[in-house]
């Protein structure tokens, strides 16, 4: 396959929160990574991914969605998606036979091989998704998600596709749309140009294993309080050592996980001050 | 102050995705919770939080929010918001003025006290939101959550006004508005009747400290993959118990840091069988 030239082939998209189908079958540009997104609710898609930078790469052709409606592949009249718990309980579990009808036509066009095309389930007992994760989704192909509602998936499909569950947070949503939602901004934002230069920058800050020092910008006395003396100094050494005492101890106040890992691989003991 | 009677009063929200305003002043709900959201992109509230469950129950008035922009606040001709950290660095940080007269508006008629009305700033250094804190901010009467973009907000507004930074998730997304998304979805559907008697049920998953064991439904032979024999005992005892060790086993696997928790505060040992 020869690398397209992206730069010629724009799709016509508008940058509203208007539901629509950035796919339809013909339009899709091969090469570009793409987000295949299984849901009951494919009109919530592109949303708040059409605004700001992810909107404008998603017009330039950087990156493509397709929203696979859940609904059609349901049983009988009422194109039932869910059913109760085998064993008993509360709540609806997404049936097998209808998810792996959704995932099949998800998988048409796409490379069998997870490295290069991962279909993923958001769910709370999932993996914790982080910055590295989408490192790592970013350069792969595209992607498949699966988004949940009611109790979950039945795990026999989850088994079969070899999905893997991924979770944005110890915290329970009304559904899988806003976690995919996050998954796909933070991981277009890592495509080549979709930030342009600004996103090696702001990685790094991630990359160091803290939390980012304080900020501040003019004016340099507001309302009498002042920008710490030294960011004034123009002794970049100095600023520069500042921060990192700053990065350190916040992330020690507040993620003693984050610095515990912080302090192992950079030989520092995390309840010190000094380094070992 | 009297409580309102929710039942009779109905707001005409229309459930698509169109960006509008739900506040309006004077159609304000008084003793409705409330979240005031200050973004330079007011155009994506209420976006997939008019969809489903969540969707209803702000048309029904069960909840309500309020998009403060930023842009408005912004300084000059043209009504900049931002500005290059002192000290120097890559990015912009939204200056602690223009942030000030928007948090100003969004104190409008808000309780100062912060357990009654949370300020939150969404931000990779803050906070690690969860299930625990979306209950707390459910309990409130609403809050106030302000969206960054570039690298962040000047440190001494967030001093000033006391506001708390709150973050879903060690990744990086380009703004704070899913995050907000997030969090909002994750607490109303706490508010009393927004999912009706599904809730009590649902949470009970997440406070176990445990993630949830695996799910089947019908049908019960998919393509030569059977639901696990004991589920169709009806044998309630043993089915619990078999829920309760796959939930150990998933926590264990892929949460070492729940699993850890989880153990003691249930007097477990986390590296064995046994209890202690």
């Amino acid at each position: 396959m020869t690398g397209p030239t992206r730069s010629h082939r724009r799709k016509s998209i508008q940058t509203t929160l208007v539901p629509q189908d950035l796919m339809g079958g013909a339009d899709t540009l091969a090469g570009v990574w793409t987000a295949k997104i299984v849901t009951l609710f494919p009109e919530v898609f592109p949303g708040i991914l059409a605004a700001s930078l992810t909107g404008k790469a998603l017009k330039d052709g950087l990156w493509q969605m397709e929203t696979i409606g859940l609904r059609p592949f349901g049983e009988g009249r009422h194109r039932n998606v869910d059913d109760t718990p085998v064993g008993g309980g509360a709540g609806m579990v997404l049936r097998p036979d209808v998810l792996a009808k959704a995932l099949d036509q998800a998988a048409r066009g796409t490379p069998r091989n997870p490295a290069r095309w991962p279909v993923l389930a958001m769910s709370p007992r999932g993996r914790p998704f982080d910055q590295a994760m989408a490192q790592r989704l970013s350069q792969a192909e595209g992607l498949t998600l699966l988004c949940g509602r009611f109790e979950g998936y039945d795990q026999r499909v989850l088994d079969a596709y070899g999905v893997e569950e991924v979770s944005i947070g110890d915290f329970v949503l009304t559904g899988g749309e806003i976690a995919a939602t996050a998954l796909i901004d933070a991981t277009v934002r890592l495509i080549p140009r979709v930030l342009g230069n600004q996103a090696s920058v702001e990685e790094e800050s991630f990359s160091t294993g803290l939390l980012e020092h304080p900020q501040y910008t003019k004016p340099v006395d507001w309302n009498g309080r002042k920008v710490p003396e030294i960011l004034l100094s123009g002794h970049h050494a100095n600023i520069a050592a500042w921060r990192q005492e700053q990065a350190e101890r916040l992330t020690k106040e507040r993620r003693p996980d984050l610095w515990r890992a912080y302090c192992e691989t950079h030989g520092k003991d995390p309840d010190g001050d000094q380094e070992l």
